[in-house]
C-alpha cells in the first residue's frame, strides 16, 4: 500500500477547507450529518443537500471540505475506525491480561454498537462503494489484533495458535453479536451475553474441560 | 412470524409463472443471471434490463416471474440459505459428533464462499434493500443452529452453555473467516484456516488448558 502513492492518494479524504479550528468544527458538524443521513437513510437516498441541510450549513460549504459523497462516506468510515480504536483502548486502560481484555473489549464493543447504531449501516455500505476502504477498516483492526494476540502467547497469557485466524474469527464473533444484541435486541442485559461469549473464547466448547 | 400473514405475505415473492418444468427452467435461468449480475455490478448498477439479457430472454418475461428488481434480490437471498443449508448437511452427512460437523460444516461453509463469490454481496446488499429479508436469513440459520447446540449440550458433546450466544458468536467467526480466507484470499488452503479456527471454537484460548 505505501508502495502505490496514486492509489493511496485517491483513496485518502484529502482535507480541503482551511485548517483553523472554526472550519475544523464546521468539517465535523458535516461529518457528524452525513454519519445521521446515511447511517439512517442510507447512501443512495442521502444527498449532499440533506447532509447540509442537517448540519445547517450551506451547500456549497460541503466542497470547502469533501469532494464528493463518495469522499465523505470514506471518511466516515476511517473516523468510526478510529473512534471506535479509542472507545475499546479506554476502556481497557490499565489491563495486562490478554484474556482479561477481550472481556471488557467485548463489552466495550457491544455498548459501544449500542451507543452508536450508524456504525454498521455505513461501514457495511462503504463496501458497496468503495470496497478498499471497506477492506482497510477490517484489515486494520485485524492486523492490529492479530499484534496483541501473538505477544499474549509469547507471554503465556494465551495458549498458542493461529493469531491472524484468531484475530478475524473473534472480529466476526463481535461483528455479529454486535448485529444481534446490540443493534436488533437494545433490550438483553450486555454482561449476559459476554459471559456466554467469553466463556466461548476463554474455554471453547469442548466437553469435560475444566470451567 | 406465523402470525403475521400479512407482512409474510408482502416478504414472500410469489411464483407468478406458469409451474411447469418450463417455465420453472425459465425462472431459475433468470434467478441465475439475476445473482450473476446483482453480485458482480451491485443491486443499483444491475437492472430488470442486464437482467434479462444476461438471461437471453425478453425483458417481458422477467415478469412472468418477478414483481421488480426488490422481489428478485429477497428470492436470491432465500435460494442462496437454501443452497448453502444444503450444501453444509452434504458435507455433514453421517456424522453424529458436534465438534467433528463444526469443523467439517466449517471447511464446506468456506469451500462453498470460494464457488460463490456472489453470496456476499447479494446478502449483505439485502439490508439495504429489504432489511426484513436480511434480518431473516441470518435468524433462520441462528433458529436452526441453536437447537443443534442445545441438542450436542444435553447429549454431552459439547460443554453447556449459552446456545444462542454461541450460534451467533459461530456464525460471525464462520462470516469473518469466510470474507478474509474464501472471498478476499482464493490461495491459502482452507485445511489450515479450519484447524486454527476449530481449536478456537473446541479449546478456546485460555492458557494451560489439555489440547
Amino acid at each position: 500500500m505505501a508502495n502505490a502513492p496514486t492509489e493511496a492518494a485517491s483513496l485518502t479524504p484529502v482535507i480541503l477547507g482551511p485548517k483553523t479550528s472554526r472550519g475544523e468544527k464546521t468539517r465535523q458538524r458535516i461529518l457528524d450529518a452525513a454519519e445521521r443521513d446515511i447511517g439512517g437513510r442510507g447512501f443512495s437516498d442521502a444527498s449532499i443537500s440533506t447532509i447540509t441541510q442537517e448540519a445547517k450549513v450551506a451547500q456549497g460549504t460541503f466542497y470547502l471540505y469533501f469532494r464528493s459523497k463518495e469522499d465523505i462516506l470514506r471518511e466516515l468510515v476511517l473516523r468510526m475506525g478510529r473512534r471506535l480504536r479509542r472507545h475499546l483502548t479506554l476502556a481497557t486502560t490499565g489491563l495486562t491480561d490478554r484474556l482479561e481484555i477481550e472481556k471488557r473489549g467485548l463489552a466495550a464493543f457491544l455498548s459501544f454498537v449500542r451507543e452508536n447504531p450508524n456504525l454498521y449501516r455505513v461501514v457495511a455500505e462503504s463496501q458497496f462503494v468503495d470496497e478498499e476502504t471497506y477492506r482497510r477498516y477490517y484489515h486494520d483492526f485485524a492486523n492490529n489484533y492479530r499484534q496483541a494476540l501473538e505477544t499474549a502467547a509469547d507471554a503465556g497469557q494465551i495458549s498458542p495458535g493461529d493469531a491472524e485466524v484468531r484475530a478475524w474469527a473473534l472480529m466476526g464473533l463481535s461483528d455479529f453479536l454486535g448485529r444481534r444484541y446490540a443493534l436488533w435486541d437494545r433490550e438483553t442485559p450486555i454482561e449476559a451475553v459476554v459471559d456466554g461469549a467469553f466463556a466461548l473464547m476463554a474455554q471453547g466448547m469442548a466437553p469435560g474441560a475444566a470451567r
